[in-house]
């Protein structure tokens, strides 16, 4: 058949988590294809968190990607919990030796891509009708419908499914009834952009009765506001003025003064946490997304992805360029324990900073207690920070 | 009247709170009278907690009560973390350079009695219908009728209520309406004490599926445990036979085998946080289990007690020595931020180690990535630590 093609690994998915396995397979000579429902220009667009932890940072410095990154990126030392309205500021890079650096993940998606253009490494754009075959064994092949409407068919010795939560790869593995375990939050987040500039230099985490509020920068002249909502609540429910007049009244200091500007996106944010195990079946590997999500509120879900997909080019590696399949078998075991500590992490700071909504006062003077903990303990600190930078890969 | 008494401050309740109120202010020249509803043989008799934490040893031993701690607690520089059939200790010595003493509630309430008889100081044991009045004046009074049966009258500058949750004190507060804080915890405590030798040299939280226990020393020859229950369930419930039954199945570890013997005595403690603010009403100022309760999984009870009363001694002092009333103004709230502290650690402790019936399974993971957490990063491990040794007194 004309139109089959053989390839080490088949990569579902042209987000960070497959672009990134891709290049890193690929430098350890394995021959890769990427394969992306949506176009080149709307995965270089797509605007989700841009918080990048420590090692994600040095894992893409290290393979030769991060010179943009590098270049504009803001290095973050700190972040400030409000509350009480006063800023407690937790600072990262005192306590850990490490930062942060906020480069949002659609950058380093085009890095990725430009990475591919440069070394001639494919990626197939809108393609079509994934379906993934034959995956318990050991020649699993992948069909699709390429941009140009043609039926394809990839034959390879292992698929990384990489295409996020409501991908194929997901459902597929759902089909062998792996353990799913999800929790979700009572609240979701309303994302606003706003055309004016930062009024700090480090993300603030407030803290208010009213709910949380996440004051982040997207550049020197635009705002990412972030706002706790009713998750039964849509777009529509949020007019401008209702989002500065939220804003205003959750952000409240001493000394702060939030400058209003033109609303230049909304958009709602669910907040849920899924635990796919095992994270694999045959010949399919999921990472990312696919796997696992976490609600917003610690930025982990591209770095947790990042974590996967180094333990998976690694255990691919190994399949492909030695025939040895041991670290593949471990592949969902190896991941699940940082996946655990990252859905704690998520989970502790949604709850620490949220007003859930059936909380007793005897909750919301716990959840300030928790809050005085971490800003009069260093230990406390340490142990929040060390999260929030990012846990060593080992 | 002849049966009318003055004293600087009448102190309501002999147990551990209002003894070492009562010997502190004498220590520094403030005329006190105990009056205890029990019997002395009853308080020195009465069995609770048992962890000393680092501040109450160091203010006991600085007062001159603290030989017979020195001489027969034991000094515990740990303890253990056992979920997964395995140990994990919390070297608390390593983390924190302070240890706790094992050493009975009661024990510490036998030093302070001894300690006021040495002294020639006054408690009244077996008192009756103890009344507070004119606490809005600076002139309070206590009536209440002897040992002997005899009405009698104490005029004093202040009162303290250290008699308890359920005592005369919070129930005269509770009718200025304060606030209230409460939460029940799903599960309560069988404390058993069984003559048969603890197994191990320090104390053992096992978080199992079945439910968390508590394996605990009171001496060389007597074990004490404690099971998590339902709080439905009574000591009826739980036969000699049951509870080695459980003890075995939820103390699973390699290695760790519990020897049985005779169950001395069988109690069910409920599990209950409880905060009145503010601690205070005109002259009453209240103290230890009267103003707030604490789970006992933290064993904080006494402790806390302590840090109230060491407060409440320096406020009473500048009071009735110096006619300074600005720290008894201030006293409930010098108190609060440590009430909470502990009652964030308390939960928290609680939290961590117990099964709580409504929880799914997403709920038990991070439960047991929060453990993993704790024995995985010195810093979390730490800020753990700091808690269970006692946070310092400022």
């Amino acid at each position: 058949m004309a139109n089959t093609r053989d390839v080490a690994v088949g990569v579902v998915g042209g987000g960070p988590a497959g672009l990134l396995l891709s290049y890193l397979l690929n430098l350890q000579g394995v021959e890769t294809l990427v394969l992306e429902a949506r176009s080149r220009a709307h995965v270089e667009q797509r605007v989700r968190a841009g918080v990048c932890e420590h090692p994600t940072v040095e894992l893409l410095r290290g393979i030769g990607v991060g010179a943009r990154m590098d270049a504009q990126g803001m290095m973050h030392h700190g972040f400030s919990l409000r509350f009480d309205g006063r800023d407690h500021r937790i600072p990262l890079t005192e306590l850990t030796g490490k930062c942060t650096t906020v480069y949002g993940q659609q950058e380093v998606v085009k890095d990725l891509v430009h990475a591919h253009e440069e070394k001639g490494l494919p990626i197939e754009f809108e393609v079509a009708d994934v379906a993934l075959h034959d995956l318990d064994s050991e020649r699993p092949r992948i069909t699709y419908t390429d941009a140009g409407g043609v039926r394809r068919e990839l034959r390879c010795l292992a698929v990384a499914g990489c295409d996020g939560a409501h991908g194929v790869s997901r459902a597929t593995l759902a089909a062998t009834r792996p353990r799913v375990y999800t929790h979700d939050y009572p609240y979701a987040w309303l994302a606003v952009l706003a055309r004016t500039p930062p009024v700090h230099g480090e993300l603030i985490y407030a803290n208010h009765e009213r709910g949380f509020v996440l004051h982040s920068i997207r550049s020197h002249e635009v705002t990412q506001l972030y706002l706790q909502i009713d998750p039964r609540e849509e777009v529509t429910d949020w007019p401008d003025d209702r989002v500065w007049e939220e804003c205003r009244l959750r952000l409240t200091a001493e000394g702060f003064g939030l400058r209003e500007g033109p609303l230049l996106e909304k958009s709602i944010a669910p907040m849920r946490s899924v635990v796919v195990e095992p994270m694999q079946y045959g010949r399919l590997f999921l990472a990312g997304d696919a796997a696992h999500i976490v609600p917003p509120t610690g930025a982990k879900g591209m770095n947790l992805a990042v974590a996967d997909v180094r333990r998976l080019a690694y255990a691919l590696r190994r399949l492909v360029r030695h025939s040895d399949p041991r670290p593949v078998t471990r592949y969902s075991e190896s991941c699940l324990e940082r996946v655990w500590q990252v859905q704690h992490f998520s989970a502790l700071m949604t709850g620490l900073l949220h007003r859930d909504p059936a909380a007793d006062d005897f909750a919301r003077k716990l959840q300030l207690a928790r809050l005085h903990n971490l800003t009069t303990s260093r230990a406390a600190a340490t142990s929040l920070a060390e999260h929030y930078v990012g846990l060593p890969f080992d």
